[in-house]
C-alpha cells in the first residue's frame, strides 16, 4: 500500500480545521467574525491614539443552505443552546467600520486574504496575536457564500483604497478581483470590511451582546454601535476620551528565550562581541548586568556572537535562566486596565457592596512579560448562583467560551475558599485580567489561557491577595454584625434597668445611658 | 507610527504558539512527544496490517535549564500538579521504535522536519490528522536542547535510511545534517525516532502511564513496551493478533461539502457532465441518485462542471444539503471499536456488574462520516466519586486533557440523570468513542472535541440509549431487591407459623413450606 505524502498551505490547514479557530458552527462563526473584526478595530485605534468609533452592522441577506436535523425530541431542546435545530442558518451581510490607523494600500490584500500575515508578530500587547482572525472571517464567508469581500481603507493620506478580494486557499494568497482608488478629500482614516457569511444570529445574539458589553467595560474610551438584523440599535457610549497608556514594543527578556530565539538574533545582530549582544537584544540588560552575567555564565565577553558553538548557545540559554540578577521585566511596555478603571467598570455593571483589587508585579513566561489583575466583588447585583462567577479578560478583550478549561477557573476551583470565610452561595464575582506581549492562549480561537506555570502562580497569588482583602471585609462585617447585636441587647435592656433603678431610688430623671452604651462599644462603626 | 507587516511560516507559527499544539510546559511536552510518536506508530501499523510492536525508551540525559520559582507556599503544592516547582526540568533522550509501514526515504526529512506535511490529509480514519505531531516533538526538542534528531526507517526494501535532521523554523523546511544508508539484510521494516528534549518526567509520569493503559485498552492487538528513566519496564501485551478491519479512504459525502470543496473538485475533474461529476466525486452517489438530484436541484445534467457559474456552485451546495434522498454515509470506511472489543476492554479494567453498549448509526458532519460508540459500566471496580466518570476516545486514542470542554462531558453534565434512575454517587463510568475520517478536535493538541451539532446529537442519543439500558438494569435490580426482601420476610415467618400450627394441630411433621414460598414469588431470579 503506497502512502501519498503532500504539503498543504497554512490557509488550507485552517480551512480544514476551522474548529480550532473558533468557526465551529453557524452561531459560533457569526460570533467569531464580529469579534475578530472588532478586535482588529480596537487594535487599530490603539495605533492611531484616537478614541475608537466602531460601527457594526449585521443584516439579513437570504435563506442559507445548511439543514437541521429531526431526531431530537422537544424535551431536550435546552441541550442545544449552541444550535443546530429549528432555525436554518441564514446568509447575513456583516459590515464593520472603524476610525483606526488604516492599513497601507499595498498590505490590504494580504492582511485580509492570507493567513499568517500581519502586523502583530511583535513583542507588544495587542488583542490580535495570530494574524488569522480577519482572514478567517472572510474565508468562512467565502466557503459558505462563494462571494468576495470588500475592504476599504485609508491611512489618512490623499487616497482611499477599495479592494474586492477572495482567498486562494490552496496557495494561501489573496486574489484581487478589483481595486478602486478614491480621493480622500475629507481626510478620512480607518478601515471598513464588508462581506457575506452564513450564520445563525438567533443563537449567537446573547453571546454577541454579552461580548460587546464586556468589551465596552474594559475599553471605556470606545464608542461601539451595533445594528442587528432586526434593525435594533445597541449603543455602548464612551465614558472617557482619555486613551490608556499605549502598549510599547519590547525586546525579549533573558529568562524566557530558547535556543531558536538566540539563533535568530545571532543571524541578524550587528554586534561583534557578547557584551554588546546582551545589551542590545535583551530587555533590561545594561552594560553592568551584561558583564556580570557573562562572568557568571563563563562565556568570553569578547567572543563574536556569530562564532558561538552549539554547546555555547545551549549553555548561554541555560545560564540565562539560572542567573538571579536580571531585573524583572519592565511593565512600561504593558497596558493593564488599572484599579480605577476596573473598579469603575465593575461598579457600573454590578453595583457591589465591596470590591477587592490586586495588580500583581510584572512577571515573565518564555520571554514575555505579563501582568495579572484580579478584582473580587461582593454583593450588590451579583447573583447568588451556588458557585462563584468568573469574568475573564486578556489584553482588554473578554473571553466568553470554554471557561472550564481556563487557568483561572481551574485555580478558583481548587482554592480552599473557607479559609477566606467565603462560601459558594455568597454573591461573589471574580474578574481576572491578564495582559502580556503574548497571551498564552491554548486555542487559536482565543477562548482560554493555558496552564503556564508562571501565569498560574500569578493568578493564584492575585486571587489570594484579593481574597484576603475580601476576608478582612467579611470578618469586619461579621464583627460589626455581632457588635450590633450586642449593642442592641444593651440598648434594649439598659433603659429599662435605668428606669427601674431611678424609680427604686425615688429619683425623677433617669441617668444618661448614652455614655454607658458608648463605653461597652468595642468597635466603631464607620 | 508605521506598522510593520510580515509573513511567517507555518513552523514559525507553531513555534511561537506551541501551547496550542499541546507543548505548554515541560511535563506536557514530554507527554505530548510520546503520545504523538506512539500514534504515528499505531497508524503506521494500520497501514502495514501487521500487529504493532512499539518500543518506547525515555532516558535521563542531563540537568536542564529552566528555573523554578520560589513564591509558592507549601500549603498550595497540590495546586501545581502540572508542575513548575520543585524539580527542575531535565534533559531526556526519547526513542520510539515501531514495526510499521516505514516512511519512504525521500519523504523522511519533510515528514519529520516540516509542519503541514504528511500522508494524513485524506478522508480516512487515522489517529494523526494535522500533519504536525511528530515534527512538533522534534521542534520542541530542538529549541530546548539545540540538538538534531535521528530518524531511521525502512519500508522493508533493500535499504535502511538514517537521517540526522533539524527543522529550519523560519522557512518551515527540514535541514539534513547527515544521511546514511545501510543494507537491509534482515528485511526490517519500521521507523525509529530518537531525539533529546527538556521535560519533567516526574510530573508527567502518571498521565503517560494512564495514556498507555487506555491506548492498550482500545488497541488490544498492540504490544507496547515502555522503559522509563529509572529503568522500570511497563509492558502492555496484546490479547489478540487479529487486526481490526482497516479504515478505508473515502470520497466526501454531498451533505457536507462547501463551495471551496466543489471548486477544488471542478479544478481536477476529468468529467464532462454533471451526472458523471456527481457520480465520480461523491460518496454514495450512483447513476440513479445523480439523475434524481440534478432534477431536484434544477441543474442541467449535461452541463460541463468547469462551466458552472458562481451562483450555480452556491446553488449546487445549497441543494445538496436540502436533498433528502442521498444514502447516509457508508460505515465501511470507518473502523469502530465494536461491542465485543470495548466490553472486553472494560471488563479487563473495571470488572463492572453491568455494561450497557450502544453503537450509533453512521452520521455525517461537513462531509465526514462518523460513528459514535457509547458504553456505560456500573459497579465493580468503578470508584464512587460523587460524579460520573468519563473515558473519552477518538479514532482509538484516549483523550486525557481538558475533559471539561469536551462535547461529551458537556452533554453528560446537562442530562437529567434522575430520569434514568441514576444518582451521581453511583459507581458509574461512561465511555464515549468517536471515530471519523476527521475528528472535529478543537485544539491542535487533540485534547477535546468541538460542539459540532451533528456530533452532539449522536453522542447525546448514544448516551441516552445506553442510559435506558442501564435504567432497565437498575429497575430490575430494584425489583429483585424488593422481591428478595419480601421473600426473606416470608421465609423468616412462614417456618415459625408452620411449626406453631403443627404443634397446635398436634401433628409431628410440619408441612412443606417450599411450595408456599414458591407460590408468592413474583419474579424469577436468574
Amino acid at each position: 500500500m503506497v502512502q501519498a505524502f503532500e504539503e498543504i498551505s497554512a490557509a488550507d490547514f485552517f480551512y480544514r480545521n476551522r474548529d480550532i479557530a473558533g468557526f465551529t458552527n453557524p452561531s459560533r462563526a457569526i460570533f467569531s467574525s464580529i469579534r475578530e473584526l472588532v478586535e482588529n478595530s480596537l487594535d487599530a485605534s490603539d495605533q492611531s491614539r484616537i478614541p475608537p468609533e466602531i460601527y457594526i452592522r449585521l443584516s439579513f441577506e437570504y435563506e442559507g443552505s445548511m439543514k437541521g436535523s429531526g431526531e431530537v425530541k422537544a424535551e431536550d431542546e435546552s441541550l442545544f443552546e449552541n444550535g443546530f435545530r429549528g432555525t436554518e442558518p441564514k446568509v447575513y451581510r456583516l459590515r464593520v467600520a472603524d476610525n483606526g490607523s488604516g492599513v497601507p494600500a499595498r498590505h490590504i490584500p494580504a492582511a485580509f486574504g492570507q493567513v499568517l500575515f500581519g502586523s502583530k508578530y511583535k513583542l507588544k500587547q495587542t488583542r490580535g496575536t495570530f494574524g488569522l482572525g480577519g482572514t478567517m472571517a472572510l474565508l468562512y464567508g467565502q466557503i459558505t457564500t462563494h462571494k468576495h469581500a470588500l475592504v476599504k481603507s485609508s491611512t489618512g493620506g490623499a487616497r482611499i483604497y477599495i479592494y474586492k478580494i477572495m482567498v486562494d486557499i490552496p496557495r494561501n494568497r489573496p486574489i484581487i478581483l478589483d481595486r478602486k482608488i478614491l480621493l480622500n478629500k475629507e481626510g478620512w482614516r480607518g478601515t471598513i470590511v464588508e462581506f457575506s457569511l452564513e450564520g445563525d444570529y438567533a443563537k449567537a445574539m446573547s453571546r454577541i451582546l454579552e461580548y460587546l458589553k464586556q468589551t465596552a467595560l474594559v475599553n471605556p474610551y470606545a464608542n461601539i454601535m451595533f445594528i442587528d438584523p432586526k434593525g435594533r440599535l445597541y449603543k455602548f457610549t464612551r465614558v472617557t476620551t482619555q486613551m490608556p497608556r499605549p502598549p510599547k514594543e519590547t525586546k525579549p527578556h533573558p529568562y524566557g528565550v530558547d535556543v531558536e530565539a538566540i539563533q535568530r538574533l545571532i543571524r541578524v545582530t550587528p554586534c561583534r562581541n557578547m557584551v554588546d549582544f546582551m545589551r542590545n537584544h535583551f530587555h533590561r540588560v545594561g552594560e553592568k548586568t551584561s558583564h556580570k552575567f557573562l562572568e557568571f555564565a563563563g562565556i568570553g565577553k569578547t567572543i563574536n556572537p556569530r562564532k558561538l558553538s552549539r554547546e555555547r548557545i545551549v549553555r548561554l540559554v541555560k545560564m540565562m535562566k539560572r542567573f538571579r540578577n536580571f531585573l524583572p521585566p519592565d511593565a512600561s511596555c504593558l497596558s493593564p486596565i488599572s484599579e480605577e478603571l476596573l473598579k469603575a467598570g465593575i461598579l457600573k455593571e454590578l453595583q457591589p457592596e465591596f470590591i477587592a483589587f490586586c495588580q500583581r508585579q510584572p512577571s515573565t513566561y518564555s520571554g514575555h512579560p505579563f501582568i495579572v489583575e484580579v478584582a473580587i466583588a461582593y454583593g450588590g447585583n451579583i447573583a447568588r448562583k451556588n458557585d462563584l462567577v468568573l469574568y475573564r479578560f486578556a489584553n482588554r478583550i473578554p473571553l466568553l467560551y470554554d471557561e472550564a478549561s481556563d487557568v483561572s477557573w481551574r485555580i478558583i476551583k481548587r482554592i480552599n475558599w473557607r479559609r477566606y470565610k467565603v462560601s459558594l452561595d455568597m454573591p461573589i464575582a471574580i474578574l481576572v485580567h491578564i495582559c502580556s506581549t503574548k497571551v498564552p492562549y491554548k486555542t487559536v480561537g482565543k477562548e482560554f489561557i493555558a496552564d503556564r506555570p508562571e501565569v498560574k502562580r500569578e493568578v493564584l497569588n492575585g486571587i489570594r491577595e484579593a481574597a484576603r482583602q475580601l476576608q478582612r471585609f467579611l470578618t469586619k462585617r461579621e464583627h460589626v454584625e455581632r457588635e450590633r447585636k450586642r449593642l442592641s441587647t444593651f440598648s434594649k435592656y439598659l433603659p429599662k434597668i435605668a428606669q427601674f433603678s431611678t424609680e427604686l431610688a425615688g429619683k425623677k430623671r433617669p441617668p444618661d445611658i448614652k455614655k454607658l452604651l458608648w463605653s461597652v462599644k468595642k468597635y466603631e462603626e464607620k
